[in-house]
């Protein structure tokens, strides 16, 4: 079965999970205009993106159960896993409504940001509640009777946490109208990814389908957590580098990362190996809307060859990577090819 | 047990669970100025109302277990509904620190709102959510071995979404910039103060120290849902009441519902019996930041006599309350003690 015709069956969900949240609010007699506008919410918000997350639940389960592929998941396990996919999406949905509104960021997936939608505006707030409370909506109808039932809510209530932990840290490190690189640091870069992504991007699919396959000894969740944060940290220092030295070709996008003062690997490593002049040079121009600031910013990373660095730091990570997933325990019936299918989606991406 | 030495009990307990909070993000390696943050945030919000919800748990609890006063209380049953009681402000304060954004609001409990502190802004919206997870991290901490733990987690689930539906539906039916009196009427006015008050003020603390004292048959929850709903839907119109007809000296401020666009109980009155002429007086001069506009709507208000309608409605509701609870079912261990004892918080209060 092909990636498109996987994503095809996944996206095929959704309007049966809109449909039944819907029937929630109707049962409450809400007003058709308020059903409406939630439905809007939804659909606005949670399908467009790549979906990647959502996906890596149904795919992890077929490997942690030895199926060939999707295609022979019995329906009613897809279902299960498929939701659990989409509470991901509602998940990472919930944070873009909230992230465009604090960033005052424009587009989200080729469309304005919902709040930026006639009559939306700070109504959006509300939006994103809704977003987070269908997760548990969902979970309690399709779940509770399932003896890990209550470690499913746990879980999205930590990972919650967690990346709202990466999000605050992120917010006053880096905001976009006050530049002090005093206040950037590797550590802290590396504590907001791995809050802010890699904790809901990486550990959480995974985890929620070691929960289903019932491969979730706390021993293997802690084996999965121990690639799967530093895999996640790594992709992020990744997209970070990419913003910076990819091209536009390869990346899809023009890179604002400079311009935005964003907390990125780039400017940390920078900042790193600066000397005096060089890091007076970045106090001076990072962070600024301007592009000759930009191009300052731009030869001091060349000159300190960050990017070089890059590279270094990709292939000790993918190393260190590989080894930990070949010393894995499988023999409570976990596996590394989990963690290896996950690292392969990584490895040397280029978008 | 005074009234003010219960309040002042509760307060004690609260830094305890900021402290417990706080340990959690330090327990994560978070830097010190976002915990600091954080904790900053938690203080501000959280205490500074009334706590009339939340000391509502201890009251409950009390009745329902036969005890003299709140002193006679076990230390550790004590600090187990202070824990659930502060649950309830957490998310109170977690839907104030959002609904100030969404109303554009300047003060909040004498202070300004959260948002417009310096340095915050839009950050709010992170702490908003951060304020709701506190509520899941607090019952995970304190209630996993319960049994009633996952009774406990759907029920703030639950009240969670109606409130957010409440808002939702007021939001889009009574915008501030937008007055268009079509949308109003008495049935969504109930659906809104139903769902965005009276569940989490209501029902929610009743509900919750039903569970701990192991008084939560789905029949006696039902009991209580059926007094406290209506009850909290009383509660609320009584308060639109009081904004335009109580005095400043009897509510402790100045009613501004009319040049807000609010959809009080008052308006929704006045529609239903208004004559076309009258219609029309409302229809230019509702929601207008001008105070002949408003004098032009109360006169409206006064020559229609809703608040004649409000003291029949009062009585009304009054009544057919203290009927509903002469009729309960005491036989599992629930008291129509507990339901007379809000009823007598709310009736004829004139703050």
């Amino acid at each position: 079965m092909s990636k498109e015709s996987n994503k095809a069956k996944f996206l095929a969900e959704f309007p049966k999970l809109v449909g039944e949240l819907k029937s929630i609010l109707v049962g409450y007699g809400m007003p058709a205009e308020a059903v409406q506008w939630f439905e809007d919410s939804l659909n606005y918000n949670t399908p467009g993106g790549k979906l990647n997350r959502g996906l890596s639940v149904v795919d992890t389960y077929v490997i942690l159960k030895g199926y060939k592929s999707v295609e022979d998941l019995p329906a009613e396990q897809y279902e299960k896993l498929a939701i659990l996919g989409w509470c991901i999406e509602l998940l990472q949905a919930y944070f873009l409504v909230a992230d465009d509104m604090m960033d005052k960021s424009i587009t989200r997936r080729g469309q304005p940001c919902w709040y930026r939608q006639k009559e939306v505006g700070e109504i959006a707030i509300n939006d994103a509640f809704m977003l987070e409370a269908s997760i548990y909506a969902l979970l309690k109808s399709h779940f509770k009777k399932e003896s890990y039932y209550i470690d499913l809510i746990e879980l999205f209530h930590d990972v919650t946490l967690q990346t709202e932990l990466g999000q605050l840290l992120d917010l006053i490190t880096a905001p976009e109208d006050r530049v002090d690189l005093s206040k950037f640091s590797l550590e802290k870069h590396s504590f907001i990814v791995i809050f802010k992504t890699a904790y809901y991007s990486f550990y959480l699919p995974v985890a929620l389908a070691m929960y289903v396959a019932g491969v979730c000894d706390p021993k293997d969740l802690e084996q999965a957590k121990s690639v799967l944060i530093p895999l996640g940290e790594y992709f992020q220092i990744q997209d970070d580098y990419l913003d910076c030295f990819g091209t536009p070709e390869q990346i899809g996008k023009i890179g604002t990362d400079i311009q935005d003062n964003k907390c990125s690997w780039v400017v940390n490593k920078a900042l790193q190996l600066a000397s005096p002049e060089q890091r007076k040079i970045l106090d001076e121009n990072y962070g600024k809307k301007d592009s000759q600031c930009e191009v300052a910013c731009r030869k001091v990373f060349n000159d300190l060859k960050v990017d070089q660095y890059y590279i270094k730091y990709e292939e000790n990570v993918a190393q260190e990577l590989r080894k930990k997933i070949s010393q894995i325990d499988e023999s409570r019936g976990f596996k590394g090819e989990v963690l290896t299918a996950f690292l392969n989606k990584v490895y040397k991406r280029s978008k």
